[in-house]
Parts: structure tokens; C-alpha cells; sequence
């Protein structure tokens, strides 16, 4: 077999079907935020990033980043080892104790992202539950897909947040069966939110665990930031609470939260766990730094859901197809894989406006979208900015202006 | 079912067989090393550290702890989103340039850790070759194990460096069938280095792509450090060299470098690269300074080097059970768990060394084993104490004091 040529043909297929992507070289620069520099083949231009995970600006908080930087100086740079030899350093113990207190849990664990925490968490989890079923919402992240299937353990999907669907499973298997229900607070791709409270109704009912994601959540929900179960005063009822560092608290890493019999069974057993470096010192005080802000400031929160809410307004306003949802997601639909490329390349050469095209396999086909999130940073000048940009696009391109529903289980 | 019953019951049983494992507070100190602080119940005690990874303390080197503190304080502590959603930012670019030059590669990809970089880079190859076999080594680290599992692929696993025995395999499998050998250079509990250029002969023969696992070599060996494929004129014949900046590179991450097609094809389908958070620029500019220093300069491996010689030779002078190996690693064999970790814990309390038992998992049960990496900072005095401090606890717990046959593929 030609290997060199197998994967050069396989990369003219996903040319050939307009999946091949080309990542943009951002440098951002710490308290200009959302202003940053674009790094082409001609040079350096700047540009405005309306597509960040960054929700709060966290990331350049002066609290983060001197943090960061001056434990880096203290500490040096790596951990040096696993968790088990000689990795386990002070600062990590400090971000677990601080997780477990943000949630009022028993314990916390972190990981090297959030991706880490739910493909090895929910693996390990599920494997040491004898014939385990995992109840597992249709529109869970890829990282939650890979735990479930890394399992081994037997699953049933169940429609994006449909009870009564979820209900028939949980009957189906008995009550005396364990059973892993996983499931997401805010999909990010819509921006819709999981009934959780029903979810913990049934969990109660039928005798079965809850395992949330709360990745697009923690930092932004909740008066301390713990996320929408927060919010919802359904936290204590929760098993199992993943997150993330790496979004709203503007670093990097991942976590789960628990009791201290699973944190620990999860610590003993998780292979993505055990075998691999620990993050660095620096940041786990920086994201140390971020949980202890917003557990305590409403600042961030406030201005953000203020400026979401005026970008959806204005938006909307124009007769832009804005998906209507109850968070700070504005997901604006295009529903071609061309054209939202189309209409991303132009934001970005003529406008200086950097949204990335959301495709296949991030969402479905047909569903291409521009994933908008402002933060406390993108002000109404740079809003105003925004829509304007949008309808010079929209109309050089041709595309509809039209009201869009409220996302359906179906989208 | 009662699940918090259930995970107390399975920690139970986790003690019950010794394999419980407490983890070390350690405050590293950069400039210190491997002096370091212990945090303990009561209170902090200085502690010298024997098992770290940062086997060139690099992680404290000057130009790599200004390069991390100083970048996050020009652009912020966290990537702010995924690779492909304004998460490719100008330094993490920078890196990948580096590593496909260190290892004369057209290309590179980074991950959140060498664990992931096994993880969903072998699953990715070899899910996209039509009906793969995998050839896979038997002691192959846990982070490999999982990237053949996820795949799907069928494998084949071969005694450890046994080349005859993965002729065979190669042969039953025919000329045509996709095939991709995966191993390690240093297999880093027993510190032996894998046959690299008669793996390259059999893969040649047969039509096999290889993936190397560098990770316990990356920065240590060969003229630029880009591992044990280039000490041995390899590198240019290995399809898919993986390793870690984890280690002797002192950061964090993991990467691999191939061809410009495989590096593309892997950043255009693995779940684990595409589905979460990029890596901090201060981790990435960090990475990147360290890589480049230990391109340049000899004199950390030399002095490394010298250091574990002499404290191989320091300890087998003592009578101790220092396992034979080419390497940096020296294993001192205890066999036995409950003794490995009362030396530990002796060596740690009355002596103030750190270094900790390995076990099962990490090691077959009965090879339980003190894993000592000394480092450039290691100096001489600092290795007579590290032989006087395990002679007295030799004595103390009566263990043998006896040579160790260098180590077998049986082992
Ligand atoms: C729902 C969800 N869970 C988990 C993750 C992974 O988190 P991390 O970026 O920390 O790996 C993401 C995205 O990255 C996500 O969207
Ligand atoms: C052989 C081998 N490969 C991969 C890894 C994982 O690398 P990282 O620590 O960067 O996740 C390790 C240990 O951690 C290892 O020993």
C-alpha cells in the first residue's frame, strides 16, 4: 500500500466536499481583548474575535495572568511528572479543593481538558458499574460520545432533552440495573438548555446516576458561577458535574465534581487520568484565580448577559435569521456549507470581524451556522459594528433575511 | 442500587490490595531543583526530588520560565477555543514549526498531551486505512494501548522487541494488508530502547507504516535531541514520531511529526484534537523555547549523562538492586508491593527523598520497582546521600542486597 498517497487522496475528498479546514493565526493581546492580530501570507492585520470561548474575557483578567506568570517564576513551568510520580503539585490540590467548594461537592478532580474529563470520567464510571446502561442525550458533545463508547457498556440515546423519550429507557431497564444518565446543561452548538431539574425527577424515580456537562456553563450561571444547575437549585441532586477551564475561566484543563467515593474510584481508575503529565502549576493558580473571581463578582456575568442580550437585539433587528435561545449563544444560520464560508471569508477580509464557520461534523449538514458570543468586551460600538458588517454581507451574498424559530429537538 | 455504597465498596477493595494510592503535595521551586517543599499534615518539610520526568530540569531553565510568564502576560492565559474556533494562536503555529524541523518532518501537530497524542492519533491512522492491522509492542504504554483500541482496528501484539516474533506477524498479514507497527524508543519503567532500525528493515519489507512513541527520549538523545531514531540515523525512515513536552522539555502537550498529508489527514479527523480547548500560548512559547535551546545546546544531556552514570555506579557499588539499563532510567527492583512502598515512605520521612513505588498498573505485579531519574542537578553530593539514605533503608526493612540481571523481554 502507497501510504503517502492514501492520505493525500483522503484529504482531496474532504477538499472535494468542503470540510477541509483552514485555521486562522490569532494572536491576542492581553487587555485589548476582543481586538487581536490576524497573522496572513501578506502580514499581520487586526481583527475583532466574535467567536471565542472566552466568555467572560477571564483570560485577561490581571488576576489570571499574574497568576499565571508569576507562579511560572516561582515554580517553573512544567509539573514535572504524573499525578502519581511526583506530579501532584500545590497548586493543583488547591484548584481541586476550590472546584469541590465552587460546587459544593465533597471533592473535585482535574484533568488536561475537559475532553479528557468526559471521554475518561464517564469511561470509568460506567466500566465499574456492573452492566452499566448509559442514558445518553442525542445531542451530546463528541468528548461525552467517545467516554460512552470507551465504556463498553451497553447505551441508549435518548432525543435531545426529551423526558418523556428518556422516561420509556429508564422504565426499560429496570430499576434494580445501574444506569449513567449523561447529558449537557447548554449545548453550545444551539445554545438550548437541558431541563435538569426533570432530568434529577427521573433520575430519582428510576434509580439511576446524573452525569452533567456544564463545560459552556460554569463561570456564567449561577450567583458563584457554578453553572445552570446552580442557577436552578438542582446542584446537590446532580452526581456528577463536569467543566471546563479552558472557556469562561479563560485557561485550560478540565474537571469533574462528585462525592468522595466516586472522585476517588474515578482518580484510581481513569487511564486518561493516571497516565499522563499533570498541567503546570502556572495554571492551574491561574484558573485557581478565575473560579475564586467569579465565585465572587457579578461583574463579568452581568455585562455580558447585558451585551448578549443587545447583540441579539440588533440583530434581530436588521431581520438577520438569529436563532432565538435563552443563553448567551447566538447561533446565526446560514444552512449551506459555501455559503457560511462565504460569509465568514468576507466578515474577516472586508470587515476585520473574525466568526468561524460551524460545520459538519461540529453540527449537522444543513445546519451551517456563525456562532456569535459576545462577552463584557464587545461594546455597543463594536456591536453596531457587528450588524452593520452582517447586512453588507448578507446582502452582497444574497442570503435571506428572515425571523428564525426557537431550535427544535429535531435541528 | 445504592452507588455511593457501591464506589466506597470498590476503594475498599482498592486498599484491601494495596494499590490505593496517596499522592505527594510537592512545591517545586523553580531555580531549586530538585529541591522542592512537601506539604504534609503537619506543615511543609523540604524534600529532594529522585522521580521526576523534567529529567533535564528544563522546566526551571530561565529562557523557558520568562518565555511562559512573560507571553501570558502579553496575550492572556487561555487559548479561548478550539483549534479550529479562534484557538489557533501565533505560538502554538510557532511550535509546530519547531517540532517538524526538530525532527525533519514536513509537518507537526500539536495536542493537550503526549497521552492524547497517542490516544486519538494511532486511533485516526488506523481507523482511516482500510482494514488495518495493527503490529503492536507488548509493553506498549497505556496512552498507545487506548489509541489501538479506539480505533477499532484489528491488532496483533508482539513480545517486547521481539523482531522475529513481528516478522511473523508481518508475514501472516500478507504485503497488501494496511499495516502500522507502533512502539516506544525508551520504554521508560525498565529503560530499554527498542531495536528502531530493524523495526524500519521488517517495516520496509513487509509494506508497514511505523509510529514511534519518543516520549522518554524527546530532548534527551540524539545531536539536536529529537530522540533515540535520530542518535541512530533513523528518524528519516519512521513515519510517525510522537512525544511529549511534558518530560524533558519541561512544559506540557504532545505532538506528532510526519508528512504534511498524515499530519493533515490526523488534524482533519481526530476527535481528540478537534473537539477541545488549543494549549495556553505561554505553554506553547515555553515549549517552543525549550525545544530550541536543546536543538543547540549538549550541555544538559551531557551533564545528565554523567549524573546517571555515576549514580548507577554510586549505587551499584552499594550492593543495591539497580536494574542494568542504556538509558537514564535507573529501577531499583523490589518485587514486592507492600516493601516498595515502606522504602518509599522510609526514604521520604526519615531521609527526605522523594521517590515513589511504582506498581500495578503501571508495572506487572512482582516488578515493583523505585524509579530514581537523576537529572544535571543531581550533583555529587546529592547522589552519595541518595546511596547512603537507600543502604540504611535496604537495611532497616531487609531487603536483599543483591546485582540484577539486566532486564528481559519476559519481564
Ligand atoms: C460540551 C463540551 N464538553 C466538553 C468540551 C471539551 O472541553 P475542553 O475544551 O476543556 O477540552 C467541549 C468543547 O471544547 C464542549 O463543547
Ligand atoms: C511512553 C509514554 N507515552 C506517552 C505518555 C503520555 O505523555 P504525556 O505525559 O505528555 O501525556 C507517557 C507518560 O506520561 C509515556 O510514558
Amino acid at each position: 500500500m502507497d501510504y503517502q498517497r492514501f492520505f493525500a487522496d483522503a484529504l482531496a475528498t474532504l477538499k472535494a466536499e468542503r470540510r477541509y479546514r483552514v485555521f486562522a493565526d490569532i494572536e491576542r493581546q492581553a487587555g485589548r481583548f476582543p481586538h487581536a492580530v490576524r497573522h496572513t501570507p501578506a502580514g499581520p492585520v487586526p481583527v475583532v474575535i466574535w467567536c471565542s470561548n472566552d466568555y467572560l474575557g477571564m483570560g485577561q483578567h490581571p488576576d489570571v495572568v499574574e497568576a499565571m506568570a508569576q507562579t511560572a517564576r516561582r515554580m517553573g513551568a512544567g509539573a514535572g511528572g504524573t499525578r502519581n510520580i511526583s506530579g501532584t503539585h500545590h497548586p493543583i490540590v488547591g484548584l481541586e479543593a476550590e472546584l469541590a467548594d465552587l460546587h459544593r461537592k465533597q471533592a473535585a478532580l482535574v484533568f488536561t481538558s475537559g475532553y479528557v474529563s468526559n471521554a475518561t470520567g464517564i469511561a470509568t464510571i460506567a466500566r465499574l458499574l456492573p452492566d452499566c446502561l448509559i442514558l445518553s442525550d442525542s445531542l451530546n458533545h463528541a468528548s461525552m460520545i467517545e467516554g460512552v463508547r470507551y465504556s463498553g457498556a451497553a447505551r441508549a440515546v435518548f432525543r435531545h432533552n426529551d423526558m418523556a423519550h428518556l422516561e420509556d429507557l429508564l422504565r426499560n431497564a429496570g430499576r434494580e440495573r445501574p444506569k449513567l444518565i449523561v447529558f449537557e446543561s447548554v449545548y453550545s452548538m444551539d445554545g438550548d438548555i437541558a431541563p435538569i431539574g426533570r432530568v434529577c425527577d427521573l433520575a430519582e424515580r428510576y434509580g439511576a446516576m446524573t452525569y452533567i456537562d456544564e463545560v459552556h456553563a460554569v463561570g456564567l450561571y449561577g450567583p458563584r458561577g457554578a453553572g445552570v444547575a446552580e442557577r436552578d437549585g438542582e446542584m446537590g441532586r446532580i452526581d456528577v458535574i463536569e467543566g471546563t477551564l479552558g472557556k469562561a475561566f479563560g485557561c485550560v484543563g478540565g474537571y469533574i465534581a462528585s462525592t468522595e467515593a466516586v472522585v476517588d474510584a474515578v482518580r484510581s481508575h481513569a487511564p486518561g487520568f493516571i497516565f499522563t503529565t499533570t498541567l503546570p502549576p502556572a495554571v492551574a493558580a491561574a484558573a485557581t484565580a478565575s473560579v475564586r473571581h467569579l465565585k465572587a463578582s457579578q461583574a463579568e456575568r452581568e455585562a455580558q448577559r447585558r451585551q448578549v442580550a443587545r447583540t441579539k437585539a440588533a440583530l434581530a433587528a436588521a431581520g438577520l435569521p438569529v436563532l432565538e435561545t435563552p443563553t448567551h449563544i447566538v447561533p446565526l444560520m446560514v444552512r449551506d456549507p459555501e455559503l457560511v464560508k462565504a460569509a465568514s471569508d468576507r466578515l474577516l477580509e472586508r470587515h476585520g470581524l473574525y466568526i468561524q464557520p460551524i460545520n459538519f461534523p461540529t453540527v449537522p449538514r444543513g445546519t451551517e451556522r456563525l456562532r456569535i458570543t459576545p462577552t463584557p468586551f464587545h461594546d455597543d460600538a463594536l456591536i453596531a459594528g457587528l450588524a452593520d458588517a452582517l447586512v453588507e454581507t448578507w446582502t452582497h451574498l444574497g442570503l435571506p433575511f428572515e425571523p428564525q424559530a426557537a431550535v427544535t429537538a429535531a435541528e
